[in-house]
């Protein structure tokens, strides 16, 4: 199984230190050994970056560490491979343009009979059920609006929907990040978090590492966390009931459906 | 104006020595200082890096070239702005998915009256000449097939013909990769060279770096090199007439056509 993690916020905002608690899973703490991908918004795009490898010896995981970018909106994976070899195309997160802005998407879970998905103008590059999954969810999503909504929560009920229908009898937790608002669907296991004044300290549960918040934050600042497993053993994290899909839009939960 | 870098292979090879050289226009010998992008295919899909920053200065920038990554297709850019503000979303080389494939592109040049080509399914992110000319170069190869070519030349005679309809007018030098081959088109500039035994040495025109290539290499490399101007100064590079759209496979000119 993979891990996932998602940042949303109301300013730019680095995500070092969750990455670091992420990537620690991702082959030293946990057995996520078969990849790891982060994509940082920057607009309506996000850089990614991605490795077939695992993210505690990767030197480019290193580098991103060291060289903090900020950003409003990220999406990150540690992968331990289930269906499809390890190879660059089949490590999360996937990524496509639809209406002008990317799509970026990471998945933890297996989607079962995936083939039989409909799949429309999007098509998977490599062979996992995960980004086969995510062709099919954002062919449908072209399918139901000409352009972006006006209201993102059009949208995010609509992958609610398809969520729904593509996750039926498998497992399909997943982060959908568009560059306005990051959607978590929780099918099994999801947890989030949004930090706000009055900030406190956090300690990673996997890396001896403490940071205070309220050192590097102003009281407006608010970051929403999203991730597979808490990444703090001293901050109260929410756990997601199955078959709910939350919406983080301004660093704050804007919006919760069911299944 | 920008410059262009494309490397295609027979074996895997690092673009170190030539990305080398174009890093040093990005910003120190030339004045290319407003983003870089490098995209290394692995199979059908490539890591991309990119940065709307001088390449000459960049942690990134220096990251890869210190921790080379062998490819049999390689696309690379330093970008001096003409059109569109310097951003993520602006910064070359741009990718799309297009039958299960990732598709890179990178343009030197201005294109005139991009907005009133028809786009298709592809729609830019960003506000570039460029990547319009991208989308609605893609878009129309969609149309034009219903799946990758069995023959790949097809498709590159599609990507001539596109590309000379698009340029008229303007400057539309560019690459494009798609996997299996490298599609490269001179408006106004281009040149290749193929490296291939007796290898040589050659030695950087903007860098005091020099390679030995026969230490480095196997009689049966191939490793063909474009670039908007040579890009070392003891090799004899060939020059492209404008009009002419190069194809290079398996480390050789596989096919040239005219406009």
């Amino acid at each position: 199984m993979c891990e996932l993690l998602g940042m949303e916020c109301n300013v730019p905002t680095d995500i070092v230190f969750s990455f670091a608690g992420l990537a620690a899973r991702g082959g030293r703490t946990g057995h996520h050994a078969d990849g790891w991908g982060l994509a940082l918004y920057e607009g309506k795009a996000a850089r990614i970056f991605r490795e077939p490898a695992a993210a505690a010896d990767s030197p480019l995981a290193r580098f991103v560490r060291e060289h903090p970018l900020k950003t409003l909106l990220a999406v990150a994976h540690v992968r331990k491979r289930t269906r499809g070899p390890v190879c660059l195309v089949n490590t999360h997160p996937f990524a496509r343009e639809l209406w002008g802005r990317q799509f970026v998407f990471a998945h933890n879970g297996t989607v079962k009979n995936v083939r039989r998905l409909k799949l429309g103008r999007f098509h998977p590059i490599g062979t996992t059920d995960s980004e086969y999954a995510f062709c099919a969810l954002l062919g449908a999503i072209a399918g139901d609006f000409k352009a972006y909504p006006r209201a993102p929560s059009e949208l995010a009920a609509a992958v609610a929907e398809h969520g729904a229908r593509i996750g039926v009898g498998g497992t399909f937790n997943f982060l959908l990040g568009d560059g306005t608002q990051l959607i978590a669907r929780c099918s099994t296991r999801l947890h989030h978090i949004v930090r706000q004044a009055p900030f406190a300290r956090a300690t990673l549960a996997d890396e001896d590492v403490t940071v205070d918040f309220a050192a590097v934050t102003t009281p407006k600042d608010r970051v929403a966390v999203v991730a597979t497993l808490p990444l703090t053993k001293d901050e109260r994290w929410i756990a997601a009931t199955p078959g709910t899909t939350w919406v983080f839009r301004k660093g704050r939960l804007a919006a919760t459906f069911g299944d």
